[in-house]
Parts: C-alpha cells; structure tokens; sequence
C-alpha cells in the first residue's frame, strides 16, 4: 500500500506559509490569523475527500471516515499544527498530513475497513502561549474543564477562554464534545523524533515504547538593585550571581546524580531591570526537567532545591521555587508496538524501539485509550528551530507503516 | 554662607514630575518630552535669576553668571537630569539643583567673585539608551564628532544625532561649541554617593579622590538551540550552560584575584528564544568592570577571556568577547580636594576622603580642566532604584561646602 509523498510535501510546505515570521522560521501560535489559514486549508482538504468534519468548542478538529461498522469505536490519527516561536515546518503539522494523506490513500484506493478512522488535528499542544502543553488535548479528555481555560493566560492577559471565543469558538460547551472512551478504539501520532537516535542508527522508523514526564519548575531570585560601580562586592545581593551558580550547577547535576535518561534545560530567564550598569534586582528562570523514569525528574528537583537554598542565604537574596507544570512518564499499548512492528517487517522497513523525551498529545490519550506513537528521524536532531526537517523517503516509510497499523486496528 | 534648602527639596521635587514610568520609579531619556519639560523647568528658573544661557548643539545647557572679570575663566559646576530606567529622583539632578541653588545664593546675597560661574547640565550622562554614558560632555569636550554620533543608536536604531535632530537641536554645529580649556577654570559636581561608605561612616561630605575607571565587556555565546526534552544531555551544544559558568565564577574572580577596590557586575543578559521547553541558541551578556586601579580591571578581563576559551571548548559553543566601553581611573586635582577640605573645615562640617566606583562627567572633564567632586549619602547606599533618597540635612551640608569651594575658586 503505497501513498502519494508529493502530496505530503505539498501539503507542508503550503501550512508553512502560514507563518507570523516569515524568513525566521514558523511561528504559529493558535487562534491567530496564521492558525486560521491553516485550519481552513486543511479542512478543505479533509472536506475533498468526504470527511465528516467537527470543530469542538477549544477548536480541535476531527475529520471522520465510516467504515463498514458505523457504530465500531474509532481509529484516530494526527497531531498539532501550533508551533514554538521561530519553529520548523515539521513538529506537529507532518503528523497531521500523514493522517490526511493515510485518508486520502483509503479513500481514493477504496480500502475497506470495519471501524471507523479519524483525523484529529489538536490545538495549542506546544504551550508557549498560554503556558500550558497540550491544552487541546487536555480539554477533549476532560482534564481541563472551562473555568479553567480562564485562568490559563498569555502575557498579554488574554486566556485561552477569551482566544478561543474571539476566534469563534464556544469554549463553555466543552463538556458537549468530550471523548467518549468508549467510542475510541486507539490513537496513533507519528511524530518527528526531535533529537539523533534515529539518524545515529540509520534507521527511518522508531517504535515509541515510553514517553518521558515533565516536570517544570520556576525558580525567581529577588536580591537588592543597586549601582554596578558604586557597590563594593561585598555588600552585594545579586540575584543573578545567585542563579547562575544554579544554572551553572545543572548539566553536572544530571550527568552525576541523575540517569542517562534524564534531561534538564534552561530556556528561559529573565532579568529585570536588565541594565548593563545595574546590579539587577530580579531573576526568573525556568528548568524543564524530563524523565521516563520518575525518579530521575525528583533527584534533579530535589538537587535543584537544595541548591536554591544554600544560595539564597549565600547571597542573601529572597527565593521561590514552584512547580509551573507536571506530566507523568507513559507506558504506551505494548498491543499497538507489536501492531507497528509487525507492520515495518511486512514492508521490511527497519524500525527502532525507542523512548520519547518529548511530550505529546498522544500522552493525554493514554488516559482514555490505547496509544502508539510513530517516530521519523530529524535531520541532524534538530527540532522548535527553523532548521527542523526531515528527509521525504523516512516521511514515506513511517506513513506507510501507520497507514498498516491503522487499518489493522480498524479492522480488529 | 546658607543656602536654601527647601528651594532644593522643592526642584527635585518638580523635577521628578517629568518622569515616562509613575509609579515604577523614575525614567528619564534624553531627547523625550519628559527630558524637556524638565530642561524647560531648569532654564526658567536659571532665567528668573539672570543667568546668561547657552544650549549647544547636542543639548548640554549652560548659564553664566558673570563676575568682575569678565574675561577670566569660568569655574563649572552642575551634573545632568537623565536616569537609567526605572531610576531614582537624586542621581545626576541633585548636581544640577545644587548648582542651580548656589547660583541662586549668590545672585540674591550679591556675593561678590572675580571669574563667571556657570552652571552646566549635560545631556545623556547614563548611556541607557544609546549604549555610551556621558555622551554629552564627551561631545563637548571633542572625544565624540557629530559624525560619531550617528553611529551611537538605541534598540529602536534611532541615533543619538537622530534624536538631537529631533529634538530641535543641530548635532552638527557641534564643533562650534566645544569648551575651549582656557575659558575653563575648574569643574566641581556635586552627586549622591550611590554607596555605603559615608552612611556607614556617618559622615555628611564625601571629598573624592580617584574615579575609578570602567570596562565594559559583552559576550555572547552561540549553540545549537533544540527540542529541550528531546535532546540528551551529551549531545548539547547550550550557551546558557555555558554563559551561567561564567557569570557565576566573576564574583570568586574579583574577590580572590583582584583587589577590593575592584567590582565586577552582570547587570543584563538576553536570551534567545528564551521560551522554557527549547535549548536557548544564543545568550547575550554583558559585564561591567570598575577599579580606581586599571590592573584590577586587567585581572577580571583576563580571567573571563580564559574562561569564555574554555566553555566555548566544554560545550562546542561559538564564541565572541569584546569590549563596549572603557574609562580610566581619573585623579581628580589635588588642589580642588584641599579647597573642599578648608571649605568643610571652616563650616565645621565633618568629611571623608574616599573614591568613586561610578564614572561622572566630571571624569569627561577633567581631560580638560582641574576637577572635584563632593559626595553627599545614599540611603541604604540605594541608587539607580526608585528608593534612591539622600537626606536634605546631608545635601544641604554638601552644597554649602560646594557653594565656599565655588567662592574661592572663582576669586583665585
């Protein structure tokens, strides 16, 4: 069973361009005019081939093929088209246009299946806006209710309530279209990988057998702004000396206490006031802390901890640490690992059972239904920069391969 | 000799009024309309006593008094009227309130002097915005042609001739109003400490000595930005792992290899894209180095250069260092110093020899003309804040001895 990678390649480059910054990469945050556009394509693509199509009231959307069992739970496929600032073209949007792509190829080829099998495009999944990843999926679950899409803001003070209402949805309606697990059979999501596995073991296709949680923690330094010339070192309350020695401390931490599963990063840190002749007053940073083992996320949370306070009275600063945002590690269906495995070797491709550092809609799906995930390998492993791409042939044996898998499932 | 310490309580008063950030501090830039209707403030009130009033060609005000020899050389006095960003209400105006109030003294109790004294208010002492302090008296003074200064822009591009220009001035003519040295014979200013030496002493009058010179170094560092769960932390190439061992080491660098006249401070970094789930790809930072002895500058410099070498090599970043902005350490005149000191004594006011961490234009001019500054406490040693406060008691012991110090100079 073979699909059209033109059409795959088209449909890519025609969602980049729907783009806030153009010639710095792709920057498609949701409920913007650039989010509009590539809905309204895609959906006309979905409308081409006779989905049935539903947009909920946060706007996730769902494109539906009956099979020969109306009433059988259904199939999903697909993935986010929201993006990081100054993203790539791939993350997320390649495992939306390979669900496409999949219908289109069942349908035009009139393979019969018994369940029926959807398209599921999500919304906001990356959480740079708001603040939150996978608000979409969350919602569509029931662990996020619509009270609560009030309080998640963006920088600006406008809630994802408030966004979605001003782009025409009716977020009070959530509880009406929540996923009935009953009527869900599974979810797949193929996925680029985002980090050098793949490429590192010349191999096209990964088998995602764990997904790794998150744990994000804030950490904020106050300390004293003072004149930088004026102040002796000694009467000095830095915030940014303070969390730097933390910043600086954590690669060591996790490569020493931790596993070689676990991660950490930095991405984020503000200074305020941010004066180059100004000792500054005020430190925010961030730490993304990720493990398939819990206990990797807890030595490096507690390590960190520890650290806060020892600097904070080193420094005699004021200090705060708080956990923005948690996602357990996730097991996915063993059932579907072997569905994809057995469905590689058919069309002897190779393929690599692996774990996932990054998170995804497919973790909060998990909750209500069987999930398997689809990994194609990322050019060089880069991935949120506008560099992210992968290579056509990989994008093509990894679609064929959840095509397999998905009409296996259909028709269990 | 007394002067009138209300009408200086009463100018800083008005003066902080013309401010772009109530509430949060005092800010306020060269060349805005805060900036003028303070400058409109000062020449009226400098006009009301018969001051004689010059604006050159980039915005520094100057207003003569004459005395009984017209043709000798003036004695200066006076300081500037911008602050850094969210700043205080005393740093740079109380100079300028102080010179204007001794003018004042003078005019109304008819005291007698042979040279004219001026009081002179530079422009853009701070460098906040266009990224070079004291461009106003180092226009004056020749180290800057109006051609240079097209080259000093802001964050918005916007140059310093620029926003002259639009200000209504003519950058241009800057030539035709240098200070010509002969027509100078000494520049005293007056400014708050913005330390703790004098509080911690519980003297009123600073009398200083040596300015200490500053460097100013950016560096950056660039990586390879990437999904922050996806990306083991072998395979990173972070430049805020590899910024953050570098800030955190400059305080153990100054206090155990350079001397404890010298202070080192990273008052900005900026980081890109600074979003909490991607490795950051570049990291700006600045540091400020101060000593009153360039070898402690030196010292600093080196180490950081041989640290940047290093973590550039640790993390496979890119790599850059240079230098912004240098001063040297100044001398201020000895013979300006034992008149302050008479002038102190005979008012029986108690005061401290002692250096200055910040850099003042009386720095710019002493390249020119014999220099003294007189110091009066900060607060808690708080400036560049908006806590930034001086007791009138304190300024009016500093202005009386800076009024004798005046006196005599202009009669010598």
């Amino acid at each position: 069973m073979e699909i059209n990678i033109n059409r795959i390649k088209e449909d890519i480059e025609n969602i980049s361009k729907f783009n806030s910054t153009p010639e710095e990469g792709c920057t498609r945050f949701s409920f913007t005019p650039e989010d509009r556009l590539a809905r309204d394509y895609l959906i006309n693509e979905m409308k081409k081939i006779g989905l049935q199509i539903t947009v909920d009231a946060i706007g996730n959307i769902r494109g539906r093929l009956e099979g020969r069992n109306p009433k059988g739970p259904s199939v999903l496929t697909g993935s986010h088209i929201d993006t990081v600032p100054h993203g790539g073209n791939f993350d997320g949007v390649l495992g939306v246009v390979a669900g496409l792509e999949i219908l289109r190829t069942i349908v035009e080829k009139e393979i019969k299946h018994d369940n029926p099998i959807e398209l599921i495009i999500f919304i906001e999944e990356e959480g740079c806006n708001f603040g939150t990843p996978m608000a979409g999926s969350k919602a569509l679950t029931g662990m996020i209710s619509w009270q609560e899409l009030k309080q998640l803001v963006n920088s600006s003070g406008v809630s994802i309530y408030d966004a979605a209402k001003r782009f025409g949805l009716q977020p009070d309606k959530l509880q009406d279209f929540l996923l009935n697990p009953s009527e869900i059979k599974a979810m797949l999501e193929l996925h680029v990988e985002q980090s050098v596995v793949l490429e590192n073991s010349k191999t096209s296709v990964g088998i995602v057998e764990r997904i790794a949680g998150v744990r994000r923690l804030e950490v904020i330094f106050e300390g004293v702004s003072n004149h930088a010339g004026a102040t002796p070192m000694n009467l000095r309350q830095d915030p940014l000396a303070a969390a730097s020695k933390i910043i600086a401390a954590i690669d060591g931490i996790v490569e020493r206490k931790a596993y070689n599963t676990t991660v950490a990063t930095v991405g984020k840190i503000d200074c305020y006031p941010n004066v180059i002749n100004v000792i500054p007053e005020k430190i925010l940073f961030t730490v993304d802390i990720r493990d398939v083992n819990s206990k990797g996320m807890d030595i490096v949370e507690l390590e960190i901890r520890a650290m806060v306070d020892e600097v904070t009275k080193t420094y005699s600063v004021k200090s705060e640490l708080r956990i923005t945002g948690e996602a357990p590690a996730i097991q996915l269906s063993p059932h579907i690992v072997s569905i994809i495995e057995e469905s590689a070797k058919s069309k002897k491709i190779q393929s690599l059972k692996m774990n996932s550092g990054a998170t995804h809609d497919a973790c909060i799906l998990s909750r209500i239904t069987d999930v398997g995930m689809i990994f194609v390998p990322s050019i060089g492993g880069r991935s949120h920069v506008p560099e992210e791409s992968t290579k056509y042939e990989d994008i093509k044996d990894g679609v064929e391969i959840l095509l397999e898998a998905i009409l296996k499932l259909a028709n269990e």
